[in-house]
Parts: C-alpha cells; sequence; structure tokens
C-alpha cells in the first residue's frame, strides 16, 4: 500500500505550489524532486492564482509570514480549494505569537485543508483556539510518548473529525489520523531535530503525496511520514565520523531520493489503533 | 577563448548585483564565489540604485517576484543601464502566470538586456508576447532535438536579434546566439533538472562572464553555459552509491570551483552555427 | 574559560530570534542548531514582539533589508532592550549604500547593542557616520594587518567604548574588543571568504553565547569568534580532493556540531590586549 502511495508520486510527478518561509525553502524545492515531486514557489498576492490553477496541490507553510504572504494564502487557498486540488496546512509557530495563531485559525475556518500538519504543540494551539478548551483537547499532553498514547490517538482523531482533515502530529512518535483510524509511527531518529526543516519537508512531501492518491489521503499521508522517518534513519546510518548536522541534512535528501517502493514498505514501522 | 572568459573573471572578480528568488538565492551567492565573481543581494527599491552603481553587472530573476521586487527590478535595471553594466534576464516562470509573462514583457520592453536566459518554453513566451505570432516563432517546438535543431538555431538568432541580447536556451540541448552565431552546446547532465535552481545559477554565472568578458559576450555566454554543464558532468562522476540530489546539488558548485581554463576547454563540447 | 562559554550554550539551548537575509538564513539556522541553540526567524512588524519576547535575544543582520523588515527591526529591538535581552547588530553592507548606512546609524543611535559584528569597512562606516571624522576613526585602515595591529586594537576599543557594545572586527585577524581590552584572533582560513555566510553564521552564534554568558559578553563573543575560526579550520582539514566551497560549508556547519569545550580551548589562537 505504501509502495504504491510512493510510486504513484514517481509516475505522475505532481506539480506542487508552496507558499512557505524562506529559511527552509530550498529544502523544500530539493525534496519534493528528490521523492518524484516538482515544485513551484509563489507568494504574490497577484501572482497565485495562475501558479495554484498549473499545479495540483498547495502546501501553506506560515513560517516567515507576513501580511502580504498571508494574503496570498488566502487567495490561493481559496482557488485551489475551487480546483479541489489538495491543501495542506503547517501551522508553523501557532501558539508562539498572536499573529501566528490567529492566522492559522483563520485559515482553517476559510478553507478546506485536505491535510494539517504540526508538532503537538502547534496542533494543540489550533485545537484550544477553536473554541473547546474541554474534553479531549484539554488532555493532550505537550509531548506524544508510548504513556500517554491512548489520550493521544484520540486527540488526534478527534482534532481530524472537527477539521475534515487528515491530521499528523509529528515528533519522536508521529500520528496520523482521520476521524476513525490513527497510524501510529514510529520511524525517524532524534538527531533530526538538529536540521532545521524537516516539518517544512514533510509537509512539501505530505502534499505530492495526497496529490498522487486522492483516494487514499490517510495511507498517504502515513506512507510520506513512514518516507522522511526512514530516510532520517537511512541518512544516519550513511553518516561519517565528524559529519553533522549540515551534511546529515543532504543526506536525509538524498535518502528520499534513493527510496523505493519495496524499501518503504520494509523499513516503515507503524501501528493502527 | 574559453579558457580566456574563465580566466578573465577568477582575475578580475566581478561584482555581481542579484534581483533573485529566496529558493536559490544562497546556491547563486555560492557559485558566483565558486567561480571566481562575488556577490551581492539587494530588492529593497530605496536601495538598489546605490548597490548596483557600486557593481560591474546586474542579474534580475524574476522567480519569486512580488510587486517591491518588481518595482527593484526596473529601478536597478534603468541605472545599470545608464551606467553601461552588462544586465541578463532570466523569465522564470514566463508563460505560468499573467504577472509573470507580463512582467518579463516589460522589462524586456523597458531595459536594454545584455543576456536573456531561460528555457524553451519562457523564451517562446516572449517571442509570442513581443507581438508577432507568425514565422520563426510560431515555428519553435517545446524542446530543442536533434531533429528540430535548424528550426530552433533560426528561432534563437532571430529572437536575438529582435532583443538586441545575446540569446540562451537551456535545456538537454543548450543554443546560445545572437543574431548570426549560435553556439549548440552539448554538456551537461539529465540529472541535473532534479536539483533546484541550476539554471538560476547560470544566469548568475552568463552575468560574470559577460563582466569580465565585455567585447566577447556571446564566447563569454557560451563559455559560461559549456562550464555549468561541465560541472554538472565532473560532479556525476564523483557522486558515491546512495548520493542524490543535494549532494550532487554540493558537488556542482565544487566542480565550478575547480574547473580551470585547460579543463574548459578541453571539456567544452559544442559546434557553431 | 572559552570551554565553559560553549557549555553553558550546549546547556541551556539558548532561543535566538533572528532578524536576517534570505541569502544565508538557512545556514544561519543550521549553524545556531549546531552550536546547541535554537533558531527563529521572524520579520513582520506585527510578528515579532510576541517572538521576541519567547526568545532570549535578538540577532539583526541588514543582508536584504526592506523597508517592512526595517520596521520589523526596530520593533523587535525595542521590545528586546525593554525585556533585557542581548541584541547584536552585524550591519552588513553599511558604507555600501545610504540605505543600509542611514539603517545601520538609526538602529545604532536608537538601540542598545550588546555586541556589534562586522567588517572593518562597516564598522568604520559606523564609526565615521556617528560624526566624528577624526583621531582613532580617521586612522582606521581598511584591513587589519600585523603592521596596523595597534591603531586597529585601539580604534576597536573607542569604537566599544562609543557605543557601549561589545565589538567584533573580524577578518584575516579577528579583533573584538570592549572599551579596555581587546582579544586579538588569529583562528580561521582564508578560504573561508568564499563561502557565502561564514559572517553571518558567526553573527548568529555570538548572539547565542551572549544568552549562555550575560556576565561574561566579552570573553562569550570572543569564544564565539574562535569556535568558528577554528571550524573553518578543521573543516578545511577534513575537505577532500575535488571539493570545493559548497562542501566545505557543510563541513563548517558540521564542525561547530562537533567542537568541544575542551577542543575549542586547545585550538583557540589568541592574544589579549
Amino acid at each position: 500500500m505504501f509502495g504504491s502511495c510512493l510510486e504513484n508520486v514517481r509516475n505522475t510527478t505532481p506539480l506542487v505550489h508552496n507558499i512557505t518561509n524562506y529559511v527552509t525553502v530550498n529544502d523544500v524545492a530539493n525534496v519534493l524532486l528528490a521523492c518524484g515531486a516538482s515544485p513551484i514557489m509563489s507568494d504574490e498576492p497577484e501572482d497565485v492564482e495562475d501558479i495554484v490553477s498549473i499545479c495540483k496541490g498547495l502546501n501553506i507553510n506560515i513560517g516567515t509570514l507576513n501580511k502580504r504572504t498571508i494574503e496570498a494564502m488566502f487567495v490561493a487557498g481559496k482557488r485551489a480549494s475551487a480546483l479541489g486540488h489538495p491543501l495542506l496546512l503547517d501551522p508553523v509557530g501557532a501558539g508562539a505569537s498572536a499573529l501566528r495563531t490567529s492566522t492559522a485559525l483563520s485559515l482553517l475556518n476559510t478553507l478546506r485543508f485536505s491535510i494539517i500538519r504540526g508538532n503537538i504543540s502547534e496542533i494543540k494551539t489550533l485545537a484550544l483556539g477553536s473554541g473547546t478548551t474541554k474534553g479531549v483537547d484539554a488532555d493532550a499532553a505537550d509531548t506524544v510518548t508510548e504513556e500517554n498514547l491512548d489520550v493521544m490517538v484520540a486527540f488526534a482523531k478527534d482534532f481530524a473529525k472537527k477539521n475534515h482533515a487528515v491530521t499528523a502530529i509529528t515528533g519522536a512518535i508521529d500520528l496520523v489520523a482521520d476521524s476513525e483510524t490513527c497510524y501510529v509511527i514510529r520511524n525517524g531518529r532524534p538527531e533530526m531535530s538538529k536540521i532545521t526543516g524537516t516539518g517544512c519537508q514533510l509537509s512539501a512531501i505530505m502534499t505530492a503525496y495526497a496529490v498522487a492518491n486522492p483516494k487514499n489521503l490517510l495511507e498517504a499521508s502515513a506512507a510520506a511520514v513512514c518516507l522522511m522517518g526512514l530516510a532520517g534513519e537511512l541518512a544516519f546510518d550513511r553518516l561519517l565520523e565528524g559529519e553533522g548536522n549540515s551534511t546529515y541534512r543532504n543526506r536525509i535528501i538524498d535518502a528520499v531520493c534513493h527510496l523505493d517502493a519495496a524499501a518503504l514498505e520494509k523499513g516503515a514501522r507503524y501501528e493502527i489503533r
């Protein structure tokens, strides 16, 4: 299943429009090429309607948002929705500033996202911000651990249900859920957190996987998360003595480049709850 | 000839002003340093007149254009023209959006570019947009192949003549033409298309080569195209098992760093038509 | 001493807010992670007050300034000052354009910087621009050499005194001074100038070192300068045949990643004047 998700990307070269931050944008472009997709970046409000129309999916990342790019996110998002394209929201820093929180919530309330991907802190901010501070949301912890897994799986499913979107909460343990099913994924390496942008890269890959697998959004999203984690593992195994986070960054993208269906199927480590 | 073009860059360290996209800007800066030039980036309208005045050439790339940077392109371009500096236009995405097409055409009509470099789709957009949809322009195909080479060479020369600019159409086969002469270049590797920004890097290098070789613009442009393609070949030969597009990107810039006149002369593969 | 400065960073993971240029921002983020700190980037005026408030230090780099980001620098700087956070100014290109010079001077006059880091040309511009063109300032040469070292050390101390800030003038020989004491540092490699952004990276590291060593600002700044230079030396020793400036860039960040207190103490080459 995951293998065919990967092959569908490589066989169709989905063109993904990214409105993303300038910190990690080069890595986002290269990892999209590495996974078999094709990137376009555009964040001028007057440009994005045309660009989104020639693409097949839209990845919105608020990492270095400004007023111009926020406007572009809404313009592009509306057009992408009208075209029926998969939309992904990466709410970078939601909770860290009022502007980020309100922008992420406003995007969430205005557009219909196919996928939302963030860390637990960002997703909790969105969950609380959308009105309810009770029940499952308030029970959500600040990290996903083996001990609180049941609660967090329920939180992920609930968030996915309320937002009608596949929800990916990534961290040491990754959760990828729709309202009914949650993949609990244990790929990846802790050293990935010492590289800027692995989350941004994953969001871009997930958008490409959604485009290429429109009828299997949950599985495709989980496949993308396993792919990125597995790439982190393979790249770590290839690090030589003295190599650090900069070379590790390159080797992860290289690993995405070489991963095929069989390797993904073999290396994916997950359970379904 | 190509060798002396290269040495003229290394001996004079041309300072190149780049108004370029934020996706590949770091690679553009590093490849300019690698080829022996020196980069400055500035895209604020109030800043660019001063910056362009201390530089020797201007590289305009519309890859992630916005209203502010479009204004900066015109301001800087006019000042660079007044100073007699070489100007290069890289019309990234012309044809993909109305804003990109109109911006590229407006730049072309307002400023006098020394060099225009794009892929065939971008150059065709500019050719058709400038008024004539007949004759050579309409015959231009969507890729340059051995089969349509005569037509495409004529198209490149015609575009160069109409725009009074050396024209580089890059792809599997590269064409570098003025109104009378066309270099048909067969350096490079198909894998280069799996890295973001090799075109942007080439445009920056071509600007540096133009600055250092003002009386041999055509030859200097062809030398720069051969250099980039040859760097792609040498870097590919150095790739180890498991290395992918991210490491390939680094190795190409590394190869530009080490290429000398003799290696360029020896490795350049071209014919003149 | 330098070793404990390094360990204080690794033990406290200082969160550094960067308003910086889009050319080298990815390297800045990765080198902060490499040295044990944590980066946030934000340059929208409406966003920066919140972001600066959750951080512990602010790194202002004017490399690709525009009107929006200039406003953000002042807003963030005032809030960081009010919070008592270390502020660093990297006046990239001061002297190269009126906007850069006036922005740097205005920042200097409005905010209280803990550290100012630039090359000799930038620091001279600030010294002359602040009113006096006589005495020590006018005597400052265009490079720091063994021959003019006494004059330049006096210039650095004088600039530090006038601006109430630790002053780092970096180049082949680095000077790090307060009003009374100057570290003369001889780490580093000339090849580092063939990579874009080693200065930007150093400024970010210095901000992290200032956060983690608030009572030893001068020593912490000197430690950061030695660290970066030493990383350049170690990385150069690891370069393989055929590797150039792009791989060198990665290896420097990798070296920062692995440098520990003992290696820094052993490798730091400086005298105190």
